[in-house]
């Protein structure tokens, strides 16, 4: 019996492979420099640990609204307003099991088959996979190196056929860690007005931003759709919790969706996600996003100097995209060979797409800076043994 | 701009407005029996409880592998051996948020656009609604109360067409509470080999029957897709928590899309899961299934007697599938003036679809026999108004 036809066209991940080779070497007891996974190594704040601990001696784990327990949407919403001075329904959030089934809802809510959306790349390795699964297809749009990885208008425009019905911009970029200004939301959204198109604004990264708050697609306009998620500012990956803001007139489909799709969001990550919003707990993931920033700044500081080309300015998120065609022109045998050679673990950039994928490779800052000089060092010493 | 088709296509539910009419009666001070929720009233075992908390405090809450813990795998596998005497794979075993979730990986893995899905009806609502988010096609097979609302070949039969992919089988059924013999099993098997279609059983109220433990799809076949939930069996609807068991060859597609698709299933609700499988918590849990059985002993004894036809034999699941055409062929006012009249909350047929939904009600037995009986006392004392 056949499969259906998509399962032909979801792509693996280069970055399972690298963790299948990590796993083995540090199985063989290699010391492994692990820069290649998209979650931050900071654990979940103590007080949400406490919180979920009190909800689950004091509070029901049962079935709750799809759309979410209202305390945290009224939190949610409150924060726009804190962080971006946007004053939002919080009728318009809508939690979800992670910002993966935000982005899946607004997929599903918005795209008809055969329908494009046109994706910046590189880019998040799961946009065209998902939209696989709702049968519309993703259309790369390239960032050029010598744009400064920035999307130009000229860009998407080129990008245009008569099925496209949306564009998805992550903002901070997941591998560039770009950042989108006000004025860059304003550009696109008012293209994608022109064109009829849905925009929908990955904003997943958002808190982790070094340049001050990273602008949300909520401070140019109500129409848009915003993803969100508790994964990252709030190092609650393994808790699947996120929400989707959907324009006023989609909320009560979306509703309808989601009481098909997941029935209920988690629940004790939603009643101890509440006391993230307080203030001691906002501080301490900033306190965090300032080590990450120092983090940042020490790697700016460092691989340029090896030769090392950091594509984009990495303003937010946790990656540097770099360019690596100085040393190879086949990223997959680099990262395979650092790995080995000097036990470094890097992402090739082929996961990404994009226009050079080939000589590219994502670095995932998500360790000490102890641990980053080392890892430094270990590529210095690797890359020289590549021009010895 | 306008939204994708299947959100015209995706119905609401008349449980939700129910459930908005019993929320405002109690805020009024009104005391509702509440016979029309689709979850068990038995909170989370206290030792997953325990367990959670410990997990809280000792182990990492970030993203784990996309298809689940293996010792979560192992332990699921090692069930099947237990309660059924089939040897499985546990990599066959795909763990996933909520069965809902495994429900949509299925249908991921094995529909195209246009391909059709054989439901029994009356049935689970969402899964009609489901198939529009792959844009596939829910074709109902309508099960009649002259044949005990069994499905008969001859059914499946009439209602195939060239693009029939797959049948859909719950067992134990909500809301019938009907349960799939061994041999029903193989003839549909047979069924669906000889045409060429998948067959997937959700199994997501197993555990919960009466009359032993309900004969599994596995026992019958490797080639189908199993679904299942710590949901119900486990009182653990709020954690998001299921799984689905592939045929092996659809093993790996399962995977890539569910690294796509939810990433990672909610990581505590895994480490807490663990200790369900221990026999001390299994017990108790089948201690709560002697006690769902009493009840609907109960309602066996006292709803026929007046004049109120239970539909199919109920022997699992927490819910009966009534006939009230001797009192009404508009159940759904009938519910509205039930809840309003008598204070007793049961869901209407047109949830369900099937033959008569206009003349049938839900009552699913959530309640310990005390309130049972008030809630018997209570429709008896209405019904009399209706007939006098
Ligand atoms: C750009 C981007 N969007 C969405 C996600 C989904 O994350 P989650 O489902 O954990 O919220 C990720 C995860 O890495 C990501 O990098
Ligand atoms: C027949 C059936 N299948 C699947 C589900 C999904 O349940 P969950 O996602 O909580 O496992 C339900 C929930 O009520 C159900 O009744």
């Amino acid at each position: 019996m056949t499969l259906a036809t998509r399962t032909q066209l979801i792509s693996p991940f280069y970055v399972v492979e690298i963790l299948g080779q990590v796993e083995k070497l540090e199985q063989q007891g290699v010391d492994v420099i692990r820069l290649f996974v998209g979650e931050p190594d900071f654990a979940t704040p103590p007080a949400i640990i406490e919180a979920a601990k009190e909800a689950l001696t004091h509070q029901s784990q049962g079935y709750v609204n799809s759309t979410g327990i209202l305390e945290l949407k009224q939190a949610i919403a409150e924060r726009y307003q804190r962080w971006h001075g946007v004053s939002l329904d919080p009728n318009r959030v809508i939690i979800t099991p992670g910002g993966s089934m935000a982005l899946q809802l607004a997929f599903l809510a918005t795209l008809n088959p055969g329908d494009e959306v046109l994706l910046p790349e590189p880019g998040y390795p799961c946009n065209k996979n998902l939209l696989h699964t709702v049968n519309a297809v993703g259309v790369p749009v390239y960032l050029e190196a010598d744009q400064g990885m920035q999307l130009t208008l000229d860009a998407l425009e080129k990008a245009l056929t008569d099925k496209t019905k949306a564009v998805l911009i992550a903002s901070p970029s997941n591998p560039l860690g770009s950042v989108m200004s006000k004025e860059q939301w304003q550009q696109v959204m008012q293209f994608c007005q022109q064109h009829s198109l849905q925009l929908i604004a990955d904003e997943i990264y958002h808190g982790i931003s070094f340049d001050g708050l990273a602008p949300s697609l909520l401070e140019v306009t109500q129409d848009g759709w915003v993803l969100q998620s508790f994964s990252k500012f709030y190092g609650m990956t393994g808790w699947r919790l996120g929400w989707l803001v959907a324009p006023e007139n989609a909320v009560e489909a979306c509703e309808r969706i989601a009481q098909n799709l997941f029935l209920s969001s988690p629940v004790l990550a939603q009643q101890a996600a509440l006391v993230g919003f307080q203030p001691e707990v906002e501080q301490l993931c900033f306190d965090r996003v300032a080590e990450i920033k120092r983090r940042r700044d020490f790697l700016m500081q460092t691989l340029p100097a090896l030769g090392l080309n950091i594509l984009a300015n990495p303003d937010g998120a946790f990656y540097l995209y770099i360019d690596i065609s100085a040393y190879s022109k086949d990223a997959k045998a680099f990262c395979a060979d650092l790995l080995e050679k000097a036990g470094v673990a890097v992402t090739p950039g082929l996961d990404f797409g994009g226009p050079n994928p080939d000589s590219c490779i994502r670095l995932a800052y998500t360790v000490g800076i102890d641990r980053l000089q080392q890892a430094v060092d270990r590529i210095e010493h690797y890359l020289k043994t590549l021009t010895a």
